[in-house]
């Protein structure tokens, strides 16, 4: 079967099964629309680490053992900047670097960042489309028990330790989708809608936070299905379960479905959590925990074999 | 002896007797004053060669092998961008990276070119003060067979393989002196005004070209002495000999020596150069082949004591 695949995406977790989907699907079947939350001006810069862990994860670069950046990254630039008294909390990888100042640079020249991302992705090689939730600044933010915190200070600077008590998506009410999200939910070829397993509340819900991509998914003849983010209560990766927790959410499969319920169709939930049921929702066990390309690409064969069903 | 000196440097040949007027004379009496013609803004970085030469070197970071840049410096960022598809022709080593984005990024706050340099060379724990020739932009650019291009791109690109027709410091006839570039000058106690052996019509050009600098030089009571960058009809470095045959010149010390004619006091050339002689100019020679630290100490010893008997 063939047709056209959305994935929703923030980073690290999510980008596993975009990989996944990417290697079995044919070229150009796939767009992913990937969270821009996360997106900060440091030094000048424009970082988008979610757009940059896709790209990086997508065209082999990624560092497998570190689980973030490149691999055979090198830090002489973050050493020199702390000795000239620059601000280096945030660790930028030589390599990494590049991508930051040319996306800066074609930004300030008057691309969008669609454009940038396009242009970036091609000249990697990778077959899908990465398109950011929107091109308008969307700046999530962290209400902690230390008062509000942009989101790198919360995540890398204070290393998540701060408690939870809330979180923003500043300027999500201004923010348009980009034009190729609003394509890809548009076209009659698309077959499957998928919640890549990210952070609920950190990842998925800035992107669907942006006016109308509710409304596409809930408008949209192809079934969509999440894929839970975590397993037997545990998040794979990250700051989710804690954040959970403090929440006053039950860090479990259950709570991210309920938290979807009435967007999606189905949820998919890994064995070791086979026992959820939940009314008017479609629940699926498999193996989610996805350590090699083999896992990756056998979980979204799984999730658009499910798709296929429900279609 | 005591008082304070000025040193108008380009970048490498002149960094050298920067160096060992730094290490000679006691913290705070050096001025270097710097040519900024050949900034440039490159991937929405401001690069400042000669002032970043001067800093590394006298902050002993230099590369003493390359001759250029720094010392233990990657590469992995430049690699990076090339496979990005960005404009790489520009070699930016990673720990050179550091001091262009933090540069870039305090001009951008709003401090002067005069104010982020000062901060740099205390952070690097320099003793001599560096100052940019003024804080307005003022651009070099060569006149060639080619056409006319901008310094770096006549210099790095293109190598200087170009014929050199002319030369030309755009904006220098709106550029103001430095604040303290002008207070250097007015200080009762300066001993001394030295050009460093950098390229006349490259490095020390663009500094006499800011309105006021050449009135500066004639107007101030202590002696002005130029430093031959020409040692028996060859550069030591770089472009000059080829640039000075094109442009219809003698490659030869003379013809340093009477560009300057009417702004100094006196010149040094080395031992190889020893038999010149011109009416009303002071000619002082000694070995000024910097190859050591103590090479560039003692040259700076040499020209601080003719300074003296001319006092």
């Amino acid at each position: 079967m063939s047709g056209q695949v959305i994935a929703l995406s923030g980073g690290i977790g999510g980008a596993k099964l975009a990989l996944g989907l990417d290697r079995v699907l044919a070229p150009g079947e796939l767009t992913i629309i990937a969270n821009t939350g996360d997106d900060f001006r440091h030094l000048g810069l424009h970082i988008s680490p979610d757009i940059d862990t896709l790209l990086y994860t997508l065209a082999g670069l990624d560092d497998p053992v570190k689980g973030w950046g490149r691999r055979d990254e090198t830090w002489t630039f973050t050493r020199a900047l702390a000795e000239l008294g620059g601000e280096a909390w945030f660790q930028l990888g030589d390599g990494d670097l590049a991508i930051h100042v040319e996306r800066t640079r074609r930004l300030a020249a008057g691309e969008t960042l669609s454009q940038v991302t396009e242009a970036l992705r091609r000249r990697l090689g990778i077959g899908a489309r990465i398109v950011p939730m929107s091109d308008e600044p969307v700046a999530t933010r962290v209400h902690t028990d230390e008062g509000w915190l942009d989101f790198q200070h919360y995540f890398v600077r204070r290393r998540c330790e701060p408690r939870v008590v809330g979180l923003d998506f500043a300027g999500a009410g201004e923010a348009r989708m980009a034009p190729e999200v609003a394509a890809a939910f548009a076209d009659p070829a698309l077959r499957a809608v998928i919640l890549c397993p990210s952070n609920p509340y950190l990842s998925v819900d800035p992107i669907l936070a942006v006016p109308g991509m509710r409304a596409a998914l809930a408008g949209c003849a192809a079934p969509v299905i999440a894929v839970s983010p975590i397993i037997a209560g545990q998040a794979v990766k990250g700051p989710t379960a804690k954040m959970m927790a403090e929440l006053g959410l039950e860090p479990s499969a259950e709570t991210v479905a309920r938290h979807y319920e009435g967007l999606i169709d189905a949820f998919v939930v890994d064995e070791a959590d086979a026992g959820l049921a939940i009314a008017g929702m479609q629940i699926a066990a498999t193996p989610t925990l996805m350590r090699s390309l083999a896992d990756k690409q056998r979980l979204a064969r799984f999730v658009l074999g499910l798709a296929a069903r429900l279609a």
